[in-house]
């Protein structure tokens, strides 16, 4: 099943798609209105709103290397950063490169959107308040990162979350494959089975400091094969059992 | 003039306080309502809904010395991280001390709330998208400032940002006494006139990379004196023209 929150005339809904049919829902996860409206007729935009962006650093050993900061330990602990939601961008759209940056880069990564308050969650229970799986790309100006006091304009600028393209409730998160293409080109290609610290243990491990509300996104790392963008790039990242999420990047702005 | 939000019976409401009534308004900058209420009868809450909370680290050159991060350059740009909106706390609450932290520090600023989006604000305009001055307490764990890879649960945890009691429109930012105390004695006693970066130039920078939507909330930085608190203590964060934040430190939970 795809959850997808989308424009239609002049108005913003929430719909589950059947074939060619969205049937429209009150809210990210409420019941069918009883309209419908055609998919093809459904721009789509980020699933997710309000609230925060919580995000995983280096939770993928490959990648951990290849920006050389494996000085041999792996991380005991999550490495988390925010953006808010000023970041999300919808999905087949269109992100200017910044022109405070020199260095723009993709991440591929899984994310989830969160369905119901969340706080001190359990293995057991952590997935349940999982509204659905998409894909994100976390977009990085690589150069700020090690300039700034802190990640903020490396990550949390403006449209440096593009998300979608919909929500797949009820996936298995252990084992999907995460690739991220440039300009049809595959720059990474890895599975979610490769990460230190699993779906679970990262809800669990976020809500130990912090309740995640319906409508927070949890981003949880990329593999890697990291690198920079240009100008007139498409970059798509495809989560096996999702689907792909396509952003161009626009001119220097 | 104070515009409050707090809880009355069952309802949450804004308002606008004169002598000892409050004159409920449609939302934080809404007109009123006709309704009024004893003041009395208000609990106050955090003056902000919503939003992201965006700070400013080490805008006051003697807190930067006494962290011991004054390398003989001052910073050239603001250094900003963010909390999420799970991290506003009520004025007059309780914080429990943190299990996961043995170094919790208090640090006295001036914040601001957002009134209407922000997004390239020019020093002629900024200080129209302030819907109001506040009090805030960015509680931080000193150790895991320092361990973990970015300020994450160090600043952004469930209600490390105590703000209120309420927020005062058309207040000159310029040059206020901002202290803290705990258990009445003097810990912080700066005036923003010592910013590195003044509240319009902060308003400036950060909304050339994100755009500011009413209820964000904005922290200018703290001044020298940030230090311990522990189980049982209580700090006051008063700015002038404002008034005072208390916040009592619970046990540890």
């Amino acid at each position: 099943m795809r959850i997808i929150r989308g424009r239609t005339g002049t108005r913003t809904v929430w719909g589950e798609v059947e074939g060619d049919t969205v049937h429209v829902t009150a809210g990210m996860r409420g019941e069918r209105t009883g309209e419908t409206v055609p998919f093809a007729d459904v721009t789509l935009l980020a699933p997710a709103e309000g609230g925060k962006v919580v995000c995983v650093g280096r939770n993928y050993l490959d990648h951990i290397r290849e920006l050389g900061n494996d000085k041999g330990d792996l991380p005991t602990e999550p490495g988390i950063f925010l953006k808010g939601a000023n970041a999300l961008a919808e999905p087949d759209g269109t992100v200017a490169y910044p022109d405070w940056t020199e260095n723009f880069h993709y991440e591929g990564e899984l994310a989830l959107v969160i369905g119901t308050r969340a706080r001190h969650l359990t293995p057991q229970n952590a997935l349940a308040h999982v509204a659905g799986f998409t894909c994100a790309n976390d977009l990085t100006a690589r150069d700020r990162q090690k300039t700034d006091l802190q990640w903020f304009r490396a990550k949390a600028a403006d449209r440096f979350c593009p998300l979608g393209p919909w929500l797949v409730p009820d996936l298995d998160p252990a084992d999907l494959r995460v690739q991220t293409r440039v300009n049809g080109e595959t720059r990474q290609d890895g599975r979610t089975s490769s990460m230190i610290f699993p779906v679970v243990d990262v809800l669990v491990y976020l809500t130990r400091f912090v309740t995640l509300e319906p409508g927070d996104v949890v981003l949880t790392g990329t593999p890697e094969g990291v690198g920079p963008v240009q100008p007139g790039d498409t970059v798509e990242v495809e989560v096996e059992g999702v689907g792909v999420l396509r952003t161009r990047i626009g001119p220097v702005a």
